[in-house]
């Protein structure tokens, strides 16, 4: 399959990339890096790196910005980031890519343990996680041809838990093998409209 | 107690009124009508809504815009009205109340069946659903002064189903009574973070 791994350079970004990368031709997207740029918030952007990469198998996203603070110090400014970047910047690869990707292609993104298990500073990652599974399990009855699309939600990565885990008080990171399979079941498997856990 | 009920000239603000209305002192907010005038997305709107009621022990949301529409339609701006008025719009009562509600007091937000048991042209709600359970469970664990906050998830109510039933095949509406001891659950009862399903 040709597969376009946007945000392919952070830490579930490489994990997809080394878990699927033997067994497919991945072109790796990002903001500033990669065999393509883009900026998934702006959708023209987005049509763009459609059009430059050309004919696809699968879409997964593993970008999306997101503000961490005090839940009294959000502002609706602060909060629509996780709204604008995570969300909306995933579901314009999805909008965008619809009429593109192959027949029977699929997009997977990524969410993240905080909307079922939080921490202080996390409600807008919570909120931002929560719409990808509700955009998911709605979007997936109305996939045209034969086309699939999961998110994944990963813990606490192992490989981030040196950066992040100060602010995961007893959250048990997950190994980057087991972030991968979840993508590889989304992409090689044939489910559809799911949350995949990894935890 | 004294209780702030946005949206409350809708179908589910009216079953809120109709069970809470007997036993609580209840302000009635609404963009167009009600005791005080507010427009929720606006977070200068929000405070000044507060400013004019004064001090309050619950806050009800039963309001916020979505747009529905086929999948393959959805724009970045259509899908993001959801986003900017049923999430961003609830979640302003919380940022914008939160130092303005009583010790112990709550808030109530209200989501849908969307993503969990979703219909067709139903994705941007689906998200918007998902985002306000995702922000409850976030948002519980901050709560500052032992307050809570909980999201009320009805079905299609027995009111509302003449006008939007045709949306919503094969789904089993909910009786206003049943709708209304949910909200009475969230504000006279002691749970939080939670989403309060209505089936």
């Amino acid at each position: 399959m040709k597969i376009i791994v946007v945000g392919a350079s952070g830490d579930i970004g490489r994990v997809v990339c080394e878990e699927l990368g033997s067994r497919h031709d991945i072109i790796r997207a990002g903001r500033t890096q990669g065999d393509v740029l883009v900026n998934m918030s702006d959708r023209t952007s987005v049509e763009k790196m459609y059009a430059e990469v050309g004919d696809v198998d699968a879409v997964i996203s593993t970008a999306g910005d997101v503000h961490f603070g005090p839940l009294e110090d959000f502002t609706s400014d602060t909060f629509m980031i996780g709204l604008n970047g995570k969300v909306m910047g995933q579901v314009n690869l999805v909008l965008a890519g619809m009429a593109r990707i192959s027949e029977g292609g699929s997009f997977t993104l990524t969410s993240g343990v905080l909307d079922r298990d939080p921490i202080r500073m996390g409600a807008g990652a919570a909120a931002a996680n929560g719409a990808l599974g509700g955009f998911v399990t709605g979007a997936a009855i109305e996939m045209p041809r034969g086309q699939r699309i999961n998110v994944v939600s990963p813990g606490l990565l192992e490989v981030s838990a040196p950066r992040y885990g100060q602010w995961f008080p007893g959250h048990e990171p997950v190994s980057s093998k087991r972030v991968g399979l979840a993508y590889a079941k989304s992409v090689e498997g044939a489910i559809t409209g799911q949350v995949i856990v990894v935890e």
